[in-house]
């Protein structure tokens, strides 16, 4: 499976793109930061990082898309970007018709370290460590974008087996459901 | 001028098409409110909301769009939400050439109704009145985006000549920093 992560933001944006091969195996195959200027327009940020993620669509052709999901932040002016920058990158995979999942930074973190607090420089360790890369992926905005592609591609098994688990227990339900009913309409 | 507003949402985005004329005379040429399902998921719902808003400027034709700045409310899902639509509607602007301006629901309460804190129902009465509709426009999405187009319809020449006087003003700036340069250069 190959998974596009994204660490979205206006001012820099990482992307990277892994594939996961049996058990946790897992190889980088691309990593890079989009950066705008902070002075340019909403619009035309919003359109080069759009740009930019297409280009890697078109490039890597990723099987699923993996965002990371922020709640909340002390800035409020950051969190409108961050969300804005997220809003144009899952618009882009809807219109390919892929699959976006988002995981939270405490689920990336754990995920990678086994920690959920884990400070930066941690994640960064690790993802380095996980992929065997040669030098540590520099500004963070890259190791956190490899960090979620690689928490997707650990998650992702035990996310489907959640959703099938999911999907049996709403069939049991209906079918108790309908068997109920049919048995206070037989009563009556 | 033709002003597309747009008040963004996920559950319910309003989109009007406002025409200005001679002085302050503004004519209603579309409204509508584009809704889309709590439960589906969020790249579906960013997808239905960029095909609408394509739709309508490939249909309207307009000259610039004017969007709702949401800088804060208390709830963060709704933010994040505001803001992704937001995001996807600015992205299809920008791929367009089109301007996009983004005023605060203040500005749009004061130049619709005089009063930068009037309530949804001042705003709806006030819009029926100035576009001289027949009957209120609902829900209060669909009144909000008249009211902004209204609002960028009024504001424009203000923001033109804003613009213009910025300009000239940084002109003279740098002017004089010229010749200051130039005589301290002769001083010495």
């Amino acid at each position: 499976m190959r998974v596009m992560g994204v660490d979205p933001g206006l001012t820099r944006c990482g992307l990277s793109v892994v594939e996961s091969g049996r058990g946790r195996s897992v190889v980088a195959l691309d990593v890079d930061v989009v950066r705008t200027p902070s002075d340019a327009a909403l619009p035309m940020r919003l359109l080069a990082i759009s740009d930019a993620v297409e280009h890697w669509l078109d490039t890597h052709r990723p099987d699923v898309i993996a965002i990371e999901r922020v709640f909340s932040q002390l800035n409020v002016t950051t969190v409108m970007g961050t969300a804005q920058a997220g809003g144009v990158i899952a618009l882009a995979a809807a219109r390919r018709g892929l699959d976006v999942y988002f995981h939270t930074p405490t689920e990336v973190k754990a995920a990678v370290t086994g920690n959920g607090t884990a400070d930066k420089a941690q994640v960064t360790a690790m993802v380095t460590k996980i992929l065997a890369l040669q030098a540590k992926p520099t500004p963070a905005d890259a190791a956190d974008a490899l960090a979620l592609a690689i928490c997707h591609c650990w998650r992702a098994p035990m996310l489907a087996r959640l959703a099938q688990a999911e999907a049996l227990a709403a069939r049991q339900r209906q079918a108790y459901n309908a068997k109920l009913k049919a048995q206070l309409k037989a009563a009556r």
